[in-house]
């Protein structure tokens, strides 16, 4: 399963150089990630009033292109890895095109790394139900 | 009593006009106000401890000059009012001056009006002990 | 004229009190006032491009319920005063309600003043072609 | 070299979680670089005034415990690597002990990789100078 979202940069998020602020990238794929689960049988904010909470373990991005203000940014997210603590999310960030342009060009290639965690941050497995759940993303995902 | 705190204004913070982007002045006046209450016997996080939790209900700002990059910007805050469930702040926000340079100028000038909130979210009078703690910082405001 | 925008609140964007970061509420009204902008013959974007910046001289809000995470956030925009350097936006900010729900609660009331500069940041009269389509979304404003 | 730089966690910067959300230590990183690049000759605000700018191109994060609002984080910054158009600097991020606790928690480790920019945002080599200046940050460097 792969979900699409899209941001419109924020005159907030650029910086002096003129572009968007690198940490930015991650929020988008913040956006990206939490669509990716509305798309399932539950949302994220759900998830966290069972209890459940991901925290991030891990991020890297990879900066191809900047992306400058009032850009519409596509997220394309991909859940790649599910156990029973960790998921690893996928995030293809892509330009989209004025109309009549003929392609996106793309932006940034990233990936984090979620540990579920309990209401006291502490690491616990995500319940089976959860995992079922999320384990829909998984299917068909390429 | 007024308390003086120093940011200095990082790139992030910066927007593609290459200035510090407004909204981050609310974000400077709050690091006035966490150490405006550190200065007291008690700090915000011990606040909060205690189911304490101050929400802002009314903010204003009156930009005069742009901090810029990596400018140290002076906050200094003082308490102006205090009532049972109401904290009025006030701000004023200058350039700390270049070694050698005359004077800072005046970059801004805020308030922000806070609620005390029960932890559902509910105002709520603040205990006792806080108030007279927070009184504290009204003595001698000028 | 009024324009009407959504955000739905980010992760990034709440604090620990649970509930989204007051300063934000600023970001949102940009994004209104951006797209009241682009419902004109012209973007800021495009704006910037021809030499005009617009700088926030002065912002209040008016906080009077908490969006939470994942909320939608709909933000309706005036122009309600235009003059040949300043103009004042005024945003009413709603939470939009979920299915079936009666109707959206008010989350707070906020007005921006711009000030009209030059890439050099001195305060410049707007182009004439500028104010006649600003103009545009005075009339019939209320 | 290495230098410290030392951040106290903004309200601004936690969320619902009750933690730093993750992508602010980026901007934690981007104040540790700025300070390393200060212990020069130089600073990156005058760097860029020469016409040289540092794009991000890369960044990783490994976030090991999470900073609480009112902590004071350390970044330790390291220079590691120093090519014509490429700059690799290291971050070891700490929470700082309260007064009479025995050591500092590691939260994080984390690199960006920085790509020397043109104004018109095309990879070039940095001048001659300015390598010399940054070089020194390598040597000694551990």
């Amino acid at each position: 399963m792969m979900t699409a979202s899209e941001v419109r940069v924020r005159y907030a998020e650029t910086d002096q150089m003129g572009v968007a602020y690198h940490a930015n990238y991650l929020v988008w794929c913040e956006v990206g990630r939490t669509d990716l689960i509305r798309h399932l049988d539950i949302t994220y904010a759900e998830m966290e009033r069972q209890g459940v909470r991901l925290a991030v373990a891990d991020a890297q991005v990879r900066y191809q292109a900047s992306a400058r203000y009032d850009d519409v940014v596509r997220v394309e997210t991909r859940l790649t890895s599910l156990r029973s603590r960790l998921l690893t999310f996928r995030y293809d960030l892509f330009r989209v095109p004025e109309p009549g342009a003929f392609e996106g060009e793309r932006l940034a290639t990233a990936s984090t790394t979620l540990i579920s965690v309990s209401s006291e941050g502490r690491p616990v497995a995500m319940p089976r139900h959860l995992r079922d759940i999320l384990g829909q993303a998984l299917l068909g995902s390429d």
